[in-house]
């Protein structure tokens, strides 16, 4: 490995494992081949045939039968799934790492996962988590693309005990790829991310519960349109991937759901008392997202 | 008028008002103009300016200074406004209207437009209450567009009293916008629409509520993406309307917001449980959503 390659260059992986080729992982394969980064993708999932077709769609170049052999050589590894299927992924991968190498994830929380690595990799300072902001509500291969996380923000959650090269080297990949790196520590991405993706998520399935299980859904669903089909959108995702969420983001979560119940039920009194003052709430609710909405175009254009 | 007209052909209508130009108004004079619906097609709006701002973007032939104006000679008068300024045009054009004229509106609840209706206007069975089921985040005469309401669902909501040629005439305008016309009873219309509509609005409002009112919101603002976007997207409409929504769907809504709640502890409790059968939940959302997709685009191949 060159001077250049240590101090982190784009094309500084030559050996990739990508473990999980569902929409997050395919997706990576799919945009590290279109940036010409890594001469060798080789790629494992535990659903049989995928790996084969991720293959066929070019987000790989070699299929691997096992986590072991996805991984013999690597110098980046990168788990691509559900985040309690990323703990056994660790325990499988761990006595068949290169010393040196990189490993990153794509999981949805991060606190639990780091804690993980630490618990089963021979050099935790050589793992670095990570988040990219972006997805879809179909899963699987079929809906990976290359340019998922284009300008998407793709955190990273180094501790104390990180490497500082390996950090670099993920950063000038991640950028690479067209994403923005935020760098930030574990907890604070899941506090975090408990408000922008999580709380939305456990929203949306509420929201189609909550009809679709009444006697008039089908005069609903008649009369739903773009309005319930966009609030509703991330229920369509995958049903482990959310799963695992609420298994592996708790205290945040519950904290979240606490001020989304409070936030109803005050609505809900403005309304029972026919309240023409309900329209300031929904005046502040509008202002605070078209002022996201704004920030998040210009950030858009960095 | 000649017997087609009467009979419900698309061009039957010769001299049309359209009161309130705002997305639904603006996008209606779009679509009949597109359509070559209406000689003359006459519009106010309450807003200074916004009327020759609808003439010059082709909504609408002619600016009225006033409801008055605008309704003189129509044989068909649509209001585009929120629920509370319907009322209030009611009682404005109610003394000017031409006795054969149809009157509609296109506001989001149908029991008090109708109630107002038969209290205001001289000839009550001439008033037949409509719901395009339609809609976008932005919301004026800039956001208007001909193509908003093809394929929509457009509610139709006569009740005992309603003259049977102002309604096949109405179903006939309706169709030959490319919209679909579904005929229900006011009360059915507004507890289906308080599931498919006005509940996605409120859950949409305290969602941003909840996570930008909290000091870490900076934070969750960085991280938010696609998933945050659309699950909140209806909370950027015009909080007017959403106020004359709250105001004139009480009881249905309320029994929406409080089954919208109970859903939300279910899964509170069982993320506080650490239970792992939370994937059914997610699962059944899921199952209920994407078949309510595969309904709604078999409909849309009609």
């Amino acid at each position: 490995m060159d001077h250049a390659a240590d101090a982190g260059e784009p094309g500084s992986f030559d050996t990739i494992a990508i473990l999980g080729l569902g929409l997050m992982g395919g997706s990576l394969g799919m945009a590290l081949r279109r940036a010409g980064i890594g001469r060798v993708i080789s790629g494992y999932d535990a659903l049989p045939g995928r790996a084969e077709r991720a293959r066929a769609l070019g987000a790989i170049t070699t299929v691997a039968e096992s986590p072991a052999a996805a991984v013999m050589g690597a110098d980046l590894v990168v788990l691509g799934a559900p985040v309690l299927a990323i703990r056994e992924l660790l325990g499988a991968i761990a006595p068949h790492l290169v010393p040196r190498a990189v490993v990153t994830d794509l999981g949805s929380t991060k606190a639990e996962v780091v804690r993980w690595a630490r618990e089963s990799l021979p050099d935790p300072s050589r793992f670095i988590a990570g988040h990219p902001m972006a997805g879809k509500e179909r899963s699987g291969i079929e809906a990976a693309a290359a340019d998922l996380f284009a300008g998407a923000v793709w955190c990273l959650t180094p501790d104390a005990g990180t490497a500082p090269d390996a950090l670099a080297r993920l950063r000038t990949l991640v950028a690479a790829l067209g994403a923005r790196p935020l760098v930030l520590d574990p907890a604070r991405h899941d506090e975090a991310v408990a408000g922008a993706s999580h709380l939305p998520l456990l929203a949306a399935a509420a929201l189609v519960r909550a009809v679709s299980m009444q006697p008039d859904w089908p005069d609903v669903g008649r009369l739903a349109a773009g309005g319930f089909r966009d609030t509703t959108r991330v229920a369509s995702g995958d049903p482990r991937m959310a799963r695992d969420i609420a298994l592996t983001n708790r205290e945040p979560l519950l904290r979240r759901l606490d001020a989304y119940i409070a936030a109803l039920q005050g609505l809900r009194a403005q309304v029972a008392a026919g309240d023409p003052e309900i329209e300031r709430a929904f005046m502040d609710a509008k202002a605070a997202r078209d002022e996201w909405l704004r920030t998040r175009s210009s950030h858009a254009g960095e």
